[in-house]
C-alpha cells in the first residue's frame, strides 16, 4: 500500500467507525511529514453538536497535539467533500493540501455551492485533490442511509 | 432598554471580554423564547483552537443546554458577521434569526464571498438582520487591532 492510499484508508477506517456507531460515516485523519497526527469521525450524534464533524474533530485534535493554532505544512484527508463550515476550519487552520474522496452535491462547500476557498475571504486555500477512494466512501454512505430507510 | 438591544448589548460585553482577554474581540448570545441560553466569545489563543470563533463555542454550548444537535427557533445574535465556518454551523443547527452588528468584508461568509446561506447546500437559511450595535462593534475591532500595530 502507497503512503497515499493508506490515508486515506485510515480515514475510510474512521468512517467505518462512525457507521458502527450510528453516525452518518464520515472519517478524517490530518498527515504531517507522513506521519497521521490526528484521526477523527463524525460524533453529531454522540455529542449532540451539529459541528461536530470528522474534519472539524480532526483539526482540533491536530492543533491540540502541535499546540498551534495553524496546521501549516499538514494535510487533511477526508472519506466526503467537506461542507461549507469544515472548508471555513480548514482555511483558518491553514491545511496545505485537502484530499477528499466522494464528491457531495447535496452539501458540499469546496467544488459546489459557496465554494468557500474560491472567494478571497477565505485568506487560505488548500491545494484540493478528490476522487481517491471515492467508490468506497460513497458506498458508506449510499448503505448507511439505505440501512436507515 | 429593549429586548433587542440588550441581547446585542450581551453579545457586545461577551465582545469586551474577548479583547480583554487578548482575543480579537468578537461576542455572540443564543436566545429562545426571550431567554439568553448560551453566551460565548472567541477563544481561538486561549483554546489554540482556530474554529473556537463565538458563534462556534455559542452554538455548542446552546446544543448542550438543550440536550439538541438542533437549535430550531433560537436567534443567534453575534457582533460580527460570522465566516463561512460560522455560516456554516448556523445552518447545521438550524438557527431561525441571525442578528450581526458589524459587516466583515475581509473575512465574512453571509453578505459576501461565499455567501454561504444563498446556496442550496446550506439546507437552513436564518432569517438575517445586520447592522444593529455596528458602531460599537467595530469600534472595539478598530481599538484592538490599532492597539497591536
Amino acid at each position: 500500500m502507497t503512503g497515499f492510499t493508506s490515508f486515506m484508508e485510515a480515514a475510510l477506517d474512521q468512517a467505518r467507525a462512525a457507521a458502527a456507531a450510528g453516525e452518518v460515516p464520515v472519517g478524517a485523519v490530518i498527515v504531517r511529514e507522513g506521519r497521521i497526527i490526528a484521526a477523527a469521525r463524525n460524533r453529531m450524534r454522540e455529542l449532540t453538536d451539529p459541528t461536530a464533524h470528522a474534519e472539524m474533530l480532526a483539526i482540533r485534535a491536530a492543533c491540540q497535539n502541535l499546540g498551534s493554532e495553524r496546521l501549516t505544512g499538514c494535510d487533511l484527508w477526508v472519506t466526503l467533500e467537506p461542507c461549507p463550515a469544515c472548508a471555513g476550519a480548514i482555511a483558518a487552520a491553514r491545511i496545505a493540501r485537502l484530499y477528499y474522496a466522494a464528491a457531495d452535491p447535496k452539501s458540499g462547500g469546496v467544488a459546489q455551492g459557496p465554494r468557500v476557498f474560491d472567494h478571497p475571504q477565505a485568506h487560505h486555500s488548500p491545494e484540493i485533490y478528490g476522487g481517491l477512494g471515492e467508490a468506497e466512501a460513497a458506498a458508506l454512505l449510499k448503505d448507511f442511509f439505505a440501512a436507515r430507510r
